[in-house]
């Protein structure tokens, strides 16, 4: 038997900070040797000229999701996570999704009963609390949090699942006593439904006009809110996918003051415009998502914020709905914009859009790549250092990358079910091409090597930014910033 | 009979851009001659060694206002206006309130009914709108607005008249279409309700929490998504009773981006403190009001607002309640603070106060007081050249200033109902000792010299600042702010 | 006799801060009565539908002004006064400008013999400080003041005339000790240098690489650099001629922290654009000056700081050079840019320039236009109440302004010697037709009524936004902001 | 023989973006393999319970430098170097000094013999330029580059060896061309020359003046002036010991904007404050440097930098002189603030004060620390991967470090020359133990195990984030910023 159930040779094995020519030798599962000349694996990939890079870390994507009104993502766990490691991830984080009612406990149950017999890699999952009972924010979330569930994600908009701000406070504050990450989906509910009862009105339902309903500054002021809420609460926060060069700017503010407030952006913010929404016919309902893609100035001030730190991660935020009366179409061939399912496909292309266009075109280089696809995500939502690097004792989860390979999209190549790519036809350098999970060869010679079933639920621990009750923020002056410097300690 | 029916002799006239040592004659209530050795008047003056500014505008008070529980300020129309008369003014625009269900037009009727025989100085009134429904702005609101009633006041915050965003909108919209002014009371609902939960479950109800419940990230929050409101309504806005460096920031902010917002502050964020608040026993709930006053620095930075051109007017928010069973204490003895009337008087001593401490101590110079105190209200609540001036053909309100007169304030001495003035004891150097409205002298050696019910209501025209519909603002971009270039011309 | 020397019946009377229909009275070159039916005067101008606005102050123009390489303005104060008075100015303040070794008393006393037999309407200057000496700043610079001489400017650029940051801080010094106020031309001159032998090195010396050469970055270093060094100094400053949207956010971001820091602007920044400097041939060299013209989106910038409040004053820099030997080809008929004389005629079109764009077009009101015109540059240069407006006891300065009238700049229609302008061809909409210069009609009917030399030195007071020594700005707390708490009193 | 030389077992290996619990194989200088369980080494350290960093890269140093005058810092290579390892580093970049007159090369030549000889850890050398001539730009410092020395430093003040901004841009030219990385001290000379007259003239002359004289806004113009001259060159740079809140503000604007501006401070600025300078007699005279320590709020902003990414690196600036008349107090016993010695000794302390005041107090965690003192100074200065972190390939610069150890800081357990320490008494928790260069141990139980000379030059590559000519920024826009857009190629 062999000291190494699988070694990794003579690739250039890049992390968030070191690079090295070296082979990786794994045992059950894990990371065990990092050297040269190592001894035979029972099993040996050749990675020489290429890249091997941390596992990518996938923590926004909607998977096996029913939506407040009953409609099915088109990707099961199966799906999902066999396109995801095509896609160079070997680690998924979707939402287990509660509606106003549900008990939380129960739905984390219900999804661990459809992921574990269909993931083909690491799982974990953040709660969607749309309804912060008592019960749920005294008693399941306390629980939940112990057991490996440390991030939320709420919701400022959509009709079913949005909080008010007072339930925003109630959340925050669980989240900063419990330890958990609180995400937030950042645009301003009542702007977006004024404008687009006007739209409506006056008969402009056509799919661009879900971008003109979603307008920037609704973007721009539920980031401030948020933040202004966060600071209320003394609690760090993640805004996910922004899309605006004013969103991103509050982020930054935030940081300028010292606040603990992350940033996200997603693919179809830095290489989708409104443009796309506007192709003929009902082609732009593929583009709709929420928020919408902007304008060739929004992508630059997000590479931008990607570049100076402002953003911490990319992610896919997959929600794929096939282009039919299943999914986008739901309400039949010619819905308004506001009877198109909200969402976009992408988690297989993530990686390979931000290879080729961020450090083959050398707007970011290979460690800021490595940290915005695997290591923040991991350091964000508890699965570091185990997730999002390469070392000894970390899980050997690998992806060996061709940074040459050239590669038309063809949704043809993919492997999930919305049947259509939004990036259909984009040119990119640098793909994936074999990838391991936990020692596990996952995907290689194009083919999936794996089982369902097969990916493990990953139990995580308190994220690396967001501290326990008690460790207050040192930015933070409340009795200056907010005449509460009497506040009850248990406030 | 003489040419003048008074004359003004010899005072040092000071508007807010000039200055000149001469006559004014009036006429039948107008500015007919200035001039030097004019002609005898029926009556006359001698303002030798005296300012003669134009009468003080106060638009920022509550007068014989019912709040949405039935509580009554202490002041009614005749000893509101005296007081308002002995501290400099000439004209008051307070507030006619719709509560929930009310008709607005009912609600007018109202209050011209108590109004008008009580008087003793010309008034208008703004309209606050807590029930937008489609009849208050389809058809009430641009009656009321022809008729002269050109401003509104919304409110983020209370239970009972808060509007939602979606609202706030409406109304926005209404005032861009018809012409009138906005005015905002910017303060987060959600967050003062979540604090203050939390202060009352932990027995801590003095005083002083109050201002702990308004927590100043309350205030900036709200200023924030008002402006954002306003941006996306295209409307210009007044950001009202400032009391924080943070909203002021915010303010300056949306100036420097070129947005048409507007701000005031009150004398109690500039001269009083939370100290104020916790004074010995129930003595704090004397300075309760919403805003809270803060601290020195936010003190100081609201001076730098004034001095900068973030604050356009300083306004007393005039809130009498006595500090007994019919106002402060209306739920007993020892309130927590969450049943303690909110407001302070303060109509008569806004004029003195800023003038001792702005003119006097150098912070301002007279020109800006004059622009602060009176011309900059009549032009933003469409008064102006009637009212805010001195020039040939204005309406005769002056106010004869003693700019060396040093006295203490005790509330003895004041005109209104309030029972006791938050700003007791303070040496004021600088106070009005004549005051004539439309010619007719209204206060003479310490004396009220008028009837009740002489005052006249002022129908006003649009804002100076607020304009019509079709005339955007060319700071705007919706086309690059909001993505709004399709949008249709009926929005 | 009558009462009054001159009467000017039925004009809409217009302050910056009043608006009135009246008829105005002068007596002894003074306004003694604003009334209506005044009695009659020896002379009567009828000015029914028309505005009757404060003089013109032009407060930044070169007359008679010799280079430090000797070129001579086209205009000498015959010419350049009669064109400021066509344009609606009662009152220039060009520049006594020394050059190094020169005696700042003899340079002054060379200007008055220039002005006192040539000028038609008043004047005072301003004095250029390029050698401060220990001789000039500690006697010829505070007798001067005490004179009337009460502003200096100063250069940050150009070999003969700038300033390094040392004496820069002498000058500052001075000011604040004496009661001056510092106009400063705020460009840097190593980055002009370095790119000019860039441009020149390679054969760009066409007149657009003029505009290369003085790069944005160049005004807003400069901006910067003098705004702090007026902090250290702790005394006000004017940036004077701001053309770009970076130097508009130096100024604005020292106004909001509360700095006494000025600006202004100019019709050249406003009206023309870097590609008047590309027109054919020579043709560009028409519009070179310093700093040059930028682009559209600098003017929405310069608007926006007029409407604001970043800028105080627009003024014309009125800099001719005929298009010849004599002037802006001094250096032979096909120049490289730097031997292309620097500067643009436009006294005469400034007030007509801004009418028109500006209150016509509703970017400004009426009262702006006065502030920005008159108002102001009386206040900021120590001539108000005197100057600037029109009130009872002020210089009768007069502009009567037809604003309907319309007519298309023809350079022959003007009355300065460049020879050109830069505005040739515009439409524009509002004209001066008779203008009042101390009660003096110095303009109507097309015509110059008055003669050489009528003109009057006007000794000046300190600026009303220069304080002396003692009073240090209350918004500056040194101890925190330079460590300088422990400076001695007598820095 | 063993397969390694040494082998470091069970420490709690830590990167910037991994930690693992494991052992490191090291081969000739090299790690070669990092595992559980290697095989046996011929010298092995153990590790367990302890942190296994990358060896601090002290990348701002000053020694055996002869300053302009002729004084020289106590410490020469020998006696820095072994400083810098018992204080955890293993690399050093001092700097090769140039002054007027002299040639880079020869300097160069001069230091090597220098170092050669005695230094015990690596080293190379930043080139400082102080007399830009044709020949050092066009000849001398390409060839230098392509050498090896891939940074300059240059001064803004000092009268000996600062550039004008013309020079500067020469410099930074020649950077981008060669593709260097340029540092610059940032204080306006003559703000602090013109302060400082006044303080000598009026007998201020303690050392506390020094602070005075070296005001903060010195600091914040300067870097202003600095980042504004960066960007029309188009060239990356590094702001150095940064000790304002102001100057750190100026770095953040840039950094908003997407310009490559990068920050450094130092534990004088974290740790030391002004009061320091105030202590009894000469004694203030040990902490004098430029900049000076500024006062707690300043600390606080600096940490806010550090933790929001404004600054990359934090280094010592380590320029020791002794407190006697070789040093400090080279002009006698009693110097005025002018002739006292600038800088304080630092390079054993760096890494301690900023592991216990940062670490062990929760201020950063231990990523961003290794960050802070090893990979970034590995990455800015063209040594990444070889130095700055731990992976297969690298260097083995190995600090073993005991994260509990407390110790009090005692002058007499250092090693520098300097003869005191600011430090002096402060209780410090967490220390390295063993140091580890190229596999040679260093430092072990607390004594040097090297001989002088052992350690080697260090020619460095490009630096990361400097770029080669040709590839602009891409988010410089000098056409918008500058009116560039017609630039010469060549410029």
């Amino acid at each position: 038997m062999s000291e190494y159930d699988l070694v990794v040779r003579g690739g250039n094995v890049t992390t968030a900070s070191s690079q090295s020519v070296c082979d990786i030798g794994v045992k059950d599962g894990v990371v065990t040797a990092i050297g040269r000349s190592l001894g035979p694996g029972d099993r040996e990939i050749d990675a020489t000229g290429l890249l091997v890079l941390p596992g990518g870390v996938e923590a926004h994507c909607h998977i096996e999701q029913k939506s407040a009104f009953g409609l099915m993502t088109a990707d099961d766990f199966e799906s999902a996570t066999i396109s995801a490691a095509f896609g160079g991830n070997t680690t998924v984080i979707p939402f287990a999704a509660q509606h106003k009612g549900d008990s939380l406990r129960a739905v984390v149950e219900d999804y661990h009963a459809r992921a574990r017999p269909k993931a083909v890699i690491d799982y974990g999952y953040h709660l969607i609390v749309s309804d912060p009972t008592p019960e749920v924010l005294g008693q399941e979330l306390p629980a939940l949090i112990r057991e490996g569930f440390t991030s939320f994600k709420v919701y400022m908009t959509y009709e079913l699942l949005r909080l008010d701000d007072h339930q925003m406070l109630d959340v925050l504050a669980t989240a900063r006593r419990d330890g958990a990450l609180v995400m937030v989906h950042a645009e301003n509910y009542d702007m977006i439904r004024w404008i687009t009862e006007r739209l409506v009105n006056t008969g402009n339902t056509a799919p661009k006009f879900h971008a003109i309903s979603h307008a920037r500054v609704a973007e721009s002021e539920a980031t401030h809110r948020a933040i202004a809420l966060s600071t209320l609460a003394d609690t760090p926060m993640l805004i996910v996918h922004v899309s605006t060069e004013e969103g991103s700017a509050e982020i930054r503010r935030a940081q300028d003051a010292g606040l603990k407030i992350y940033g996200e952006t997603c693919p179809q913010y830095l290489f989708l415009t409104v443009d796309d929404l506007d192709r003929d016919g009902m082609e732009g309902a593929k583009f709709c998502c929420s928020p919408p893609p902007r304008d060739a100035d929004a992508q630059e001030a997000l590479w931008r914020g990607i570049r100076n730190g402002t953003f911490q991660i990319v992610s896919s935020d997959h929600a794929p709905y096939s282009f039919d009366s299943n999914g986008k179409l739901y309400a039949g061939p010619n819905p308004p914009f506001t009877k198109i399912a909200n969402g976009v496909p992408g988690i297989e292309l993530r990686m390979p859009l931000l290879f080729s266009e961020g450090v083959v075109k050398g707007r970011i280089d290979i460690h800021k790549f490595v940290e915005l696809t695997s290591t923040n995500a991991a350091r964000l939502y508890g699965l570091f250092p185990r997730k999002g690097t390469i070392a000894v004792g970390t899980d050997a989860d690998l992806v060996i990358w061709d940074p040459t390979l050239e590669r038309v999209v063809r949704y043809a190549d993919l492997h999930d079910r919305a049947g259509y790519s939004p990036y259909e036809g984009k040119h990119l350098t640098g793909w994936p091409v074999t990838v391991v999970n936990r020692g596990r060869v996952v995907v290689s010679d194009g083919e999936l090597q794996v089982q369902a079933g097969s990916g493990q639920f990953l139990a995580r621990d308190t994220s690396d930014f967001a501290k326990p009750l008690g460790q207050r923020l040192p930015e933070v002056d409340p009795a200056r910033n907010f005449g509460a410097d009497i506040l009850p300690g248990d406030l």
